[in-house]
């Protein structure tokens, strides 16, 4: 996924303490603790890794849904076991990241017992980067693959208007000493959470990412009505296809709904949105190279870093944004400042301090 | 996968015709009647869909490597399960086609049984298009997900010098009153072999998907040296990112070695080059939405073909150009006429004839 630009005037905050405020903010709406420290925490996370698209930018809108009633604070999340390495989960229109945790760590035990697992699931809403799931099977030794689908924002190839969603992948690996190696992009060039976020802070898209509402190209985030697929004008077939299969295996196959079905993510905030997501964990002890298989990437990503131009392994960069931020916090941009005010009055809740006031 | 402009002086030759002189050719090299039918279908099967880059035109390599030695025309296939949904196929340096239609048969045997499998495949060579498998488990209402790796061909996002194979990913499912929707892609812009078929046609390439000796960027043929990952300059992590991915998935996974310790597709002709495949394959019975899952399709298409511009399925090109082929036969351009006269010579057998002739 790629790392977004922040804007000169964010300011930054410990990542400890909008885990703090953002975990109070959803037991205030009587989400259980550990639902509310697993999802406080997992946006977090992903503001660390640097990808402010899908971090604590987004709790202000789960917030603003458990408050409008289609997100529910305390599911009755099922999970039905179809075979012996199959199952599905209804997440009862739950937070979205709580319910995939729950399929992921569903996933993560049947590849352990028998090999690969693959997990649905329906019923549900965001569930944030999808990276996050990969990585968690990855650090338990396994192959992560994750998938998940949104409403209407992507532009088909061939076509003009919004069909598709943004719909992501993210496969992870373990890695010997560190981190897993993870791939967590959107099929379309940028997320539409860039859009918003963008919106927000009044700044610029990048060119040849997005088009109007009469299908042009655009740079301007208001006017933004679709994205494009990965590949551009040339070779858009291909994010469009891979977009298309994610709907498929991420919507009708666990009986959601698909794209122009999808009630929107910011609009209709009374309408539950029946969103899904899908699991495949594999066990690489059952293949060949599994016993090798994390020294072997990482000689792999050694031999990598000694090519002309020194590339680096997918997720690195997520892994250096993170050890920084860590330190020196997560930049907060003033749009994002006045949502967290707003809500930590509505609720009750302290609200975080930024980290140069408190040094102040 | 994109299909690919033919030059204006190809000849139209039947599928029949192509599919029993490629039979005949690699049975005259002792390959089994079975493997030597399933090889030359298969390849003539690409061809119809419009993939020139995998079809027919391949044959000359897979005789010039078995006539090398490095593939062996009489393998011994080994099939192990590891678990309940899971095997290790061997290839023993056979037919790449050959060895993966096996393991892909086998990853649809263990999806009916298991509701999902996850076979990865060792010591094989080149496969063909990943679309014939994926497509296979299609046919038979399971979904399908194959990918396989190649020898360095892709310079990895900031770098600038070949390391990762074009790496291509193909998923499929079935859809009602007609052929599977199907998503096969290189994860360059363009696969190699659209380069080796640029080279013996003496044709251009498009713009910005190859880079020359020094890593500018290039549209000579001759001149390139590595493709350009899916994404293009701004979002050419994306491409590398799965190409990395689906290289750990192929290579190291199951034992074999990943892009730089692959030798080269085109040279080295003695060298084997144990390259790798993996299959998944799900059974979309064991989830919610699987009883209706290929009417849903067929509905989705039905809207797609509603929006402006009227955006198509994947894969619905290859169909669309399978049937013209069917009727009007398989464009073969002049460089690989002349290679299909002298294997035939080589190998004592008789040359297909092209249409046009024929009816003179």
């Amino acid at each position: 996924m790629s790392l977004q630009p922040v804007a000169a005037d964010a300011l930054p905050y410990s990542a400890e303490s909008l885990r703090v405020w953002g975990a109070a903010c959803l037991r205030a709406l009587k989400v259980p603790d550990d639902a509310a420290e697993e999802v406080a925490g997992s946006l977090v996370q992903t503001s660390l890794w640097g990808i402010d698209s899908h971090g604590i930018g987004r709790l202000p809108h789960y917030l603003n849904r458990i408050a409008h009633g289609s997100i529910r604070p305390q599911p009755s999340i099922t999970i039905t076991r179809s075979g012996p390495s199959t199952a599905q989960v209804d997440g009862d229109q739950g937070l979205g990241m709580a319910v995939s945790h729950r399929a992921n760590r569903e996933a993560i035990a049947i590849a352990r017992e028998n090999g690969v697992a693959a997990v649905g699931v329906s019923d549900s809403s965001h569930c944030g980067a999808v990276g996050l799931y990969a990585r968690a099977a990855a650090r338990q030794g396994l192959i992560g693959i994750a998938f998940t689908h949104s409403d209407k924002i992507a532009a088909p190839h061939g076509g003009s208007r919004a069909f598709l969603g943004t719909n992501p992948i993210s496969i992870a690996f373990p890695r010997a000493n560190g981190e897993p190696v993870c791939l967590d992009m959107a099929t379309t060039s940028i997320p539409w959470n860039r859009v918003m976020n963008a919106r927000r802070e009044g700044l610029p898209l990048p060119a040849g990412v997005a088009v109007d509402v009469t299908g042009r190209e655009t740079t301007n985030a208001d006017d933004t009505r679709a994205l494009q697929p990965l590949g551009g004008e040339g070779y858009g077939h291909k994010g469009y296809a891979l977009a298309l299969m994610i709907e498929l295996l991420c919507g009708p196959l666990n009986g959601n709904p698909f794209g122009p079905q999808i009630g929107p993510m910011y609009e209709e905030l009374t309408r539950p949105r029946h969103i899904g997501a899908f699991f495949i964990v594999i066990d690489p002890q059952r293949f060949a190279g599994g016993p090798t298989l994390a020294a072997t990437i990482e000689h792999l990503a050694t031999a990598l870093a000694a090519e002309p131009g020194s590339p680096i392994m997918p997720g690195d960069p997520e892994i250096k944004v993170a050890a920084e931020r860590s330190q020196h916090g997560i930049p907060i941009e003033p749009g994002l400042r006045e949502q967290i005010a707003e809500w930590s009055e509505r609720l009750g809740v302290a609200a975080p301090v930024a980290m140069d006031q408190t040094q102040a």
